[in-house]
């Protein structure tokens, strides 16, 4: 296999894991797994085995960073690094990486989009997955990899798959996209074998661009100007007026959902031992690293702990953390800054981040 | 009454309060209350106006730090600073400062000895009280002030009153000393109208040299010779050496307790309403600044507080602290350590303390 152009837009703060995250060090730049890589580090890893290219889309600000954690996309030429000049959200993003994927292995390459910040417990499995999904984009379909729930998770949307498609064997349609759902609904909704949407997108960019080009004309021609002038003198000035007037939007709003509709989006249930997580906050991150039955599960270097069941993790050396008699409270702690929070509130941690930032404490954010 | 002359003895770390207090800071040297001045100044402040002179015996360490919270030690001749070459426990630290008192003012004057580290809601009440038992000191007795217990603490010792003393009002013989006792004696000991020992004596001179003649003649011996020796050249040789050879005792082993059992201690009931507490833990720290019905009770400028219902301190203003959804938690931050811990458990920051010092990690003790 390939003919699989890997694009990974390494976007979004992750609000909910501040004070790890921050608006110059990102979720995506962050290793929350203890893994000794960072999310992108691993996504990239991850995703190499059967790529024949990366591309990384992200913005001005993290340029830097990413090339150090991943110097190699600076100087291979299979490994791209895309620099967005303001967040349009992700089909600009993506769209413009496939349009310059286009321009250098031609129309019939298939180009899959994986999040920079995902976590995935058995990457073969996904990569299995990866597979079947490259089939079914070779067919024509938008094809996305729908998680196996664990839950009748509220924080992600959910893929309603229809019946099989011929030919493609764990391959069904995608009969509809659903929005993040209320708890009642989230629960009818796994009761009826939907699928978590992880944004994951494999499709070949013929098939990507002619539904661009049909339901998106304007961000289609803006995105291929950009692509032509790429290379030449003008590529960086080209890049800058048009993107400027690309429509702000994801993927699944601008193409899964109104192709869905049409019958044209495939779904490819993943394994549910594949172990998918977005880490979206620090419950999250604590069932990810649990070592079940250990008092205290996270636990940095040098922290004192006095008869505290729970949890704790810091993001640096100093101050020292001492805990005494507190049981199920994360603490998170990274110089400047301090977090006490617990897994079931840790949803609310963007309110403290919103808090901060009306108070004028923009240096923490 | 220009005769009573406070000793105050300021030692002890108050480990129960780290990261606040601390080897180089403790407890007495610390604004616990958010008055503005440290305990030991609280206390200075507090018997000033009912005492002829006030002498503060201390550590070496410390001395450079008490000076500079109170200059006027280092000035007048009615506040004296008494430097102790090591800990030897209250006794030495009180005969020694009680006989340099004697050498300037007399065998007649009296001497009363108050914690360094104590809060008083109500010093009026205990000036009252204060007064009351150099009546009693004035006719020999060696006088303490019981405190009237608000429940069956078992973090202090008790006095067991008994019948009145003729001519004395608000006076009762001092039947007995009781250590620390478990909760349910403490029980017992607060339904047959036992009070709290707070460590104060009230004693002449006099009195108080009788029984160190008699009851430890070595004492009494070598702290007759460094004061003698006091304000000569050969002053500091002289109590350097002869210094190593005291006792370490309390004061409550030393003269309170056996005295009592022949009939010589008094006590003085205190109002309830004095408000006494010895802060040995946050705790304690808590219920002193409580605003009854907040939700945060101890809120840090810069503290983001998000749906915590609870208690948090600082120490310091870096690093800002976040509490998101945590309730009844006390935090204290102070730049190079984060204790959390909760009300219940703030008794076992010793055991913190303690491992942090098998870590090796002196340099936040």
């Amino acid at each position: 296999m390939n003919d699989l152009h890997v694009i990974i837009p390494a976007g979004g703060s992750g609000t909910r894991l501040w004070p790890l995250s921050r608006r110059s060090r990102p979720k995506f730049l962050l290793d929350l797994t203890g893994s000794g890589r960072s999310m992108l580090q691993d996504t990239v890893d991850r995703m190499a085995p059967i790529a024949a290219s990366i591309t990384i889309v992200t913005g001005a600000a993290h340029c830097e960073a990413v090339l150090e954690q991943l110097p190699e996309f600076g100087t291979r030429e299979d490994r791209q690094l895309i620099i967005e000049p303001s967040p349009r959200d992700s089909m600009p993003a993506i769209g413009l990486a496939a349009y310059l994927i286009r321009g250098r292995y031609g129309e019939d390459a298939i180009v899959g989009s994986f999040a920079a910040d995902h976590h995935i417990g058995r990457p073969d499995l996904l990569r299995q997955s990866v597979v079947t999904a490259v089939a079914a984009a070779r067919r024509g379909f938008i094809t996305t990899i729908g998680i196996t729930p664990t839950g009748p998770a509220t924080a992600y949307g959910y893929i309603r798959p229809g019946r099989g498609i011929e030919g493609l064997e764990g391959v069904e349609f995608a009969d509809r996209f659903v929005e993040k759902p209320g708890e009642e609904r989230a629960r009818t909704l796994v009761a009826d074998g939907c699928l978590w949407n992880a944004g994951m997108f494999v499709m070949s960019v013929r098939t990507l661009a002619g539904h661009l080009m049909r339901l998106h004309p304007d961000l289609d021609a803006a995105l291929s100007r950009v692509a032509r002038a790429w290379d030449t003198p003008d590529g960086p000035q080209v890049r800058d007026d048009l993107w400027a007037t690309c429509q702000k939007i994801a993927i699944d709003h601008a193409i899964a959902e109104p192709v869905a509709d049409e019958g044209g989006v495939a779904v490819v249930p993943a394994d549910i031992r594949l172990a998918w997580s977005d880490i979206g906050d620090f419950a999250a991150v604590n069932d990810l690293k649990g070592d079940e039955g250990a008092a205290v599960r996270i636990a940095a270097p040098g922290t004192t702990v006095i008869r505290s069941d729970g949890s704790v993790m810091t993001g640096g050396p100093a101050p020292t953390v001492v805990l005494v008699g507190v049981e199920d409270v994360i603490v998170v702690s990274t110089g400047d800054a301090v977090l006490v929070t617990r897994a079931s509130s840790s949803q609310q941690v963007k309110a403290a981040v919103d808090a901060l930032h009306r108070d004028g404490r923009d240096d923490l954010l």
